[in-house]
């Protein structure tokens, strides 16, 4: 069949749109309609060419919602007409990383996934002239249908809007999955977030639904915090303006330094300063951003031998079958905001626009409609 | 009263035997009388001039096992003829780090402890010529006589050797703790220490004590080897006999890296080896080594986003009064071995040769005996 999509032919340059051709699903995918995507920092990150692992031509596209059209042979867990959510991390339930119980990074296609291709080795997108397109985190939901493997689709309620919930499918699981998955933030505990962007909103909002006593924001924008306070953020720190030790500072605001603290800028040093902001004894600093290619984090070891913890969050901890279902279910019942984030909607032609919005920061989530 | 004991009167000189005044035991305190101490590295660390905090002159010692001779007022806990270990980390019960259920930290003699000082900020330690002798990690167990505050002793059966017991009192808790307490080792895991000097001995004999199905060992020294297969080592491994990378050694060994890792070297270029060979997605790396002032750990964030967790252990994370007891019960009840690591033991008048063999490398551990 053909598809409208959004092609990224060499890195660096705005995204083309054109049809393409998409074959049917092979045994254990499904092919489904893109109803809306979102575009991401994560995009943009391949797009611009500074992911070093990217590849093209491509169709990009990683935050979508849409509805499965038709199932390859042996697909059992979706049917046309259900309503789904792409997952860039997948879940097999049979690899020994989804038994483990410990982890979602689910490794059963995780090879094929990472060349651009379908989990037999080749790819669904070509171009007339035979040009072979990539798939893109498993996923290419810049286009008006694409074709993912039954165990990267969540399935989900059908009253849910597709322009809100597309996000589930990578930041607001990130940021609330953080909290619940990798912190497993208690009734009572005391937060810092770094970094007030699309992920760290969703952090806040996460800490709100877990109970947490003082809920501190830091960014360099003031502008950040009005949103932020919405979504349940106690404090406001603007680094500029603390004199003196921006740790010190955030340790005195918190009666000892946060019991859990976030890092969503994939700035090193802000990484550095949530881990030493964090709890003498038991604080755990959790690392969401994505960091440059090539970037260490440091600190003394002291810091971890007086009690701190480092860890870092992918797809924040969510199995995404299994999880993203409820998240979508906890926006519907209203224990989770989406719409306020969702501050623009374009149709796919003017995709490229999107990825302006995103880089002047005027949007904190753009999304595309089909 | 007068009690003999090893002096450091300046740092990087030999401790000196002698004569010194000790005052009894103030509200809160307890006199002991020393049977026996270790000697660590410590001790070395601060009386070679190396430790920036290392006051002077002063008592070093903090492995310790003895008999409580007089209780001050209000102690309740222990009395006369009681056998117990000072523990250099305290267990109030009382403090926000005791009551937090999340660490052994406890903070409540802290500041006076880092000055060397009893609780009140007075030392029970003198010259006849007026120079005050510090205390040292608030136990000074250098000398046949010492005073501690209530909280910082262990009550022990009395039926244990005070000249094996006394390890109890740092390495071998220090050890099984990391294991117990720090990573929750659980049957069945696999786990690679770094380091098999004492602290890694009793890492390993924690993992074999804690179920796991493979323990790994390395250590530069292939004279290490036996021993530690004493402890419960099940695969040896010498980095100089490794072609090519140590990290993707140690993983492909332990079929995908360790569960578990733990530094027990100090030096943070292993301990970014033993972050990078704790597995995906759930291997969590310990650090137990003390690294030289100054120095930092790094690493790329992506390796904490796959789900590695790096943390540190002090004391084993152990809360002295509640754990030591037990673990001396272990021993008694030969579930864990100390005997084979007490190498030497010494009269005081010899600590200096107790030093001497630790540089050398010839002592697991030099127990002096009063
Ligand atoms: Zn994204
Ligand atoms: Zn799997
Ligand atoms: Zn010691
Ligand atoms: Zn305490």
């Amino acid at each position: 069949m053909k598809t409208r999509a959004a092609v990224a032919m060499e890195a660096g340059k705005p995204l083309e749109i054109m049809d393409v051709n998409l074959d049917g699903p092979k045994a254990g995918e499904v092919l489904i309609e893109v109803k809306a995507t979102g575009i991401c920092h994560t995009d943009e990150f391949t797009r611009s060419g500074a992911d070093p692992e990217g590849l093209f031509p491509s169709i990009l596209g990683h935050e979508g919602a849409g509805v499965v059209l038709e199932v390859g042979e042996g697909v059992t867990s979706v049917a046309p007409g259900d309503h789904v959510i792409p997952l860039y991390t997948p879940e097999c339930r049979e690899c020994e990383y989804c038994l483990s119980g410990k982890t979602n990074l689910c490794q059963a296609i995780r090879a094929t996934q990472g060349k651009g291709m379908m989990p037999d080795g080749t790819s669904r997108f070509s171009l007339d002239d035979g040009t072979v397109l990539h798939h893109y985190m498993g996923c290419s939901t810049f286009a008006n249908h694409t074709v993912l493997p039954e165990i990267a689709l969540a399935k989900v309620n059908k009253d849910a809007p597709f322009d809100k919930i597309c996000y589930i499918g990578c930041g607001v699981t990130t940021g609330i999955g953080a909290v619940i998955n990798t912190a497993k933030a208690e009734i009572g505990c005391r937060a810092i977030v770094f970094g007030l962007g699309g992920i760290g909103l969703n952090v806040i909002q996460g800490l709100r639904m877990a109970g947490a006593d003082q809920i501190v924001g830091v960014d360099l924008n003031p502008e950040k915090r009005s949103m932020a306070e919405r979504f349940g953020m106690t404090d406001f720190v603007n680094p500029r303006d603390v004199e003196g030790d921006l740790v010190a500072h955030l340790v005195e605001l918190t009666g000892g330094g946060g019991d859990y603290t976030f890092d969503a800028t994939g700035n090193v040093g802000v990484m550095r300063t949530a881990l030493e902001s964090a709890h003498k004894g038991w604080g755990e600093s959790i690392i969401i951003g994505v960091a440059p290619a090539g970037a260490e984090i440091s600190t003394r070891p002291f810091q971890l031998v007086t009690g701190r913890v480092w860890k870092g969050t992918a797809f924040g901890g969510a199995k995404g079958r299994t999880d993203v279902p409820k998240i979508v279910d906890w926006y519907m019942a209203g224990k989770i905001e989406i719409d306020p984030m969702i501050t623009h909607t374009m149709p796919l032609e003017k995709i490229n626009e999107g990825f302006d919005l995103m880089h002047e920061g005027k949007s904190i989530r753009a999304v595309v409609t089909f």
